[in-house]
C-alpha cells in the first residue's frame, strides 16, 4: 500500500492527512490557518511533514493558484497567499517524493477516479463558488495545457453585456455563474427592473442585495429572487453548453458551494437541447470536500 | 513504407491521393464532385478503391460531417452531404483496413505532424471559412470526446448580441468569426452605422454587402469596411481567448479562406494581452490545401 501525506492549501485554510493509492484516508483529516507569512508557511509544511515522514511514500500538494508544468510549484497565485508563495519549490520540503497540483485539477481528477464520473475518460468538473473553476479530463488524462495552466473556463467570455469581473476583464463567465455572479445579476436587475418593488428586499440598496438574500428568496418565492436566479441559471446554462459542443464530454460534475441550488436535471435537459454533440450527464460531486487532497494523492501514486 | 490511399470528402469536391507514414504525397491529387446521390457517392468510394487498392496499404477518410468513435463512419453530417451518408459503414468498402476521421480534425493533425505546430503536444487548429472549425490536440492526442463529435467550437457562444446563426442557434463564434459573419457584420454596421453613407458601397442594400466586398474594401482603405473588419477581427479575437485560457496551447493554427486577411502577430498580441495564462504564438497553416487528406492518412497509419 502507497501512502501519500494530502497537503490541501486554500487562501484560509490549510488540510491534511495520509491517504492510500485508492484515494482512501488513513488518519484523520487535520487543520490549520494558511499563514500570510510566507516563512511561517513554509515552516507549516516542513512541520507536517516531519511529523509525517517517516510513516508515508510521497507528499502531494493540491494548491491553489496555477501550478508549474513539472508539478513542483506554484507559478503564478492569488494576492490571498502570501508573497513570495510562488518562489518556494515545494519538491525540496521532503526527501520523499513531493507532487504538486492545482486543487481544481487535482478536484477533477478525484471526480473521475473515485467521484461522480468513474471510468468516464473524457469529463469535466466545474466548481461554482466565489469564482468558477474548471478542471478537464480529455482521453483519460488531466488537460494541463503547454505550461500547467489550463482549464481557466472561469475566463470564458460568453456575453457582451460588458460586465467587468473582479479580474478587471470583461464579461468572464465567473462574472455571471459564481456566487459573486449571482449578486451582481441581483444588483443589475434591482437597479433596472419595477420587480424589485414588489420584492421582500425591497428595503435594501441594490448594492445591498447578497446571493444568501436570493437563495433565501428563492424559498420564499419572491418573484424578483426567481428571476434573479433564472438569468444566473442561464448564463451558466451557456457556458455549459459551450464546453459540451468543445469537449464532448460523458459528465459535467458540479461541484462548490453553488451547485447545491441548482436542478441537475433540469440544466442537463436544458444544455442537452442546445448542443450539437451528442447529450451529457450533469452530476453533482462526490468526491467531498476533500476531492482536492484526494486527486492530489491519486496523481502523485500515478507519477510516483 | 507504409501507403495509404486518403480521400477527402467535401460537400462540393472528392479529392484522393496515395500518401505514405511522413505525410508525402506519392501520387498526384485527383478530384472529382461530390455526388448528391448517395448511390453514385458510394459507387464512386468503390471505383477509387479498387482503381488502387493493389498499391495500398489502408484507406483513410476525411470527410465532413461528424464521424462515431469508431472512426468507421459519419454519425452526422450537413445537408450538403447526399441523404443516407451517414448510413454507410464507410470501413466495409475496402478488404485493407479503412479509417475515417472529421476533416477539420484531420487537418489539426496534419498541423500537428508536419504543419505549423510540430512536436507541440498542446495545439488548436481554427478554420475560419464559411464556417469555423476547430481540432485539439491536448497532451499529444486529438480531442475526439466520448462520441467523436467534440471540437464543435464554432457553436461557442461569444456575445449577447443575440445573432441568430446558420444553425439557428444565438451568438454562436461562427456567427461572428466566419467568412459569412463577416458578411453579417457588414449588414448590421450598414444599417445602424452613419459611416454606411461615406462608403463606397453606399448604393448597395445593407444586406447585399458581401464578405468580398468588405476585403476589396480593406484595400481601398474605405472606412466603412475598416470599422467592419475591426468588429469581425474583435469577435475573432474573443473566441481565441476563450480557447487559448482553456487549452494553454502553445500555438493556434489559422486554416481557412479567412487566414489571409489577418494580421496574425497583431491577432497574437492582442489575445496574448488578455489572457490569463502563458503567452501563445498565432501561425498561418502550412499544411495546405490537402491538409486533411495529409492527417487522415498520418492517423490511419498511427492506427493500424
Amino acid at each position: 500500500m502507497t501512502k501519500v501525506l494530502a497537503i490541501d492549501v486554500g487562501g484560509t485554510k490549510l488540510s491534511y492527512a495520509i491517504i492510500n493509492e485508492k484515494g482512501e484516508f488513513l488518519s484523520e483529516v487535520k487543520k490549520t490557518s494558511t499563514s500570510k507569512n510566507i516563512e511561517e508557511l513554509v515552516q507549516t509544511f516542513k512541520n507536517i511533514i516531519a511529523e509525517n515522514e517517516n510513516e508515508i511514500d510521497m507528499t502531494a500538494f493540491a494548491t491553489a493558484g496555477a501550478v508549474n508544468i513539472e508539478n513542483t510549484k506554484v507559478d503564478s497565485s492569488t494576492p490571498n497567499l502570501p508573497k513570495g508563495y510562488n518562489d518556494i519549490d515545494l519538491s525540496t520540503l521532503s526527501a520523499k517524493p513531493v507532487f504538486v497540483e492545482n486543487d481544481a485539477n487535482a478536484a477533477a481528477w478525484a471526480e473521475y477516479k473515485v467521484g461522480s464520473a468513474i471510468g468516464e475518460d473524457n469529463n469535466i468538473t466545474i466548481t461554482l463558488g466565489t469564482g468558477v473553476g474548471g478542471g478537464f479530463i480529455v482521453n483519460g488524462k488531466l488537460l494541463r495545457g503547454k505550461s500547467g495552466r489550463g482549464g481557466e473556463v472561469g475566463s470564458m467570455k460568453i456575453n457582451g453585456h460588458g460586465r467587468v469581473c473582479t479580474c478587471n476583464r470583461k464579461d468572464c463567465w465567473e462574472s455571471y455563474a459564481s456566487g459573486t455572479g449571482l449578486k451582481y445579476t441581483a444588483e443589475e436587475v434591482a437597479q433596472t427592473d419595477p420587480i424589485f418593488s414588489t420584492s421582500i428586499f425591497k428595503n435594501k440598496q441594490p448594492k445591498e442585495v447578497t446571493t444568501y438574500d436570493i437563495v433565501a428568496g428563492l424559498k420564499e418565492n419572491d418573484e424578483y429572487s426567481i428571476k434573479v436566479f433564472n438569468i444566473w441559471k442561464q448564463d451558466l446554462i451557456t457556458g455549459l453548453i459551450n464546453i459540451t459542443n468543445i469537449f464532448d464530454p460523458e459528465t459535467i460534475v458540479i461541484s462548490g458551494g453553488m451547485g447545491e441550488f441548482i436542478d441537475t436535471k433540469e440544466v442537463e435537459n436544458a444544455v442537452n437541447s442546445e448542443i450539437v454533440v451528442s447529450p451529457i450527464k450533469i452530476k453533482l460531486a462526490k468526491a467531498g470536500n476533500h476531492a482536492g487532497m484526494i486527486g492530489a494523492a491519486l496523481l502523485a501514486c500515478e507519477k510516483f
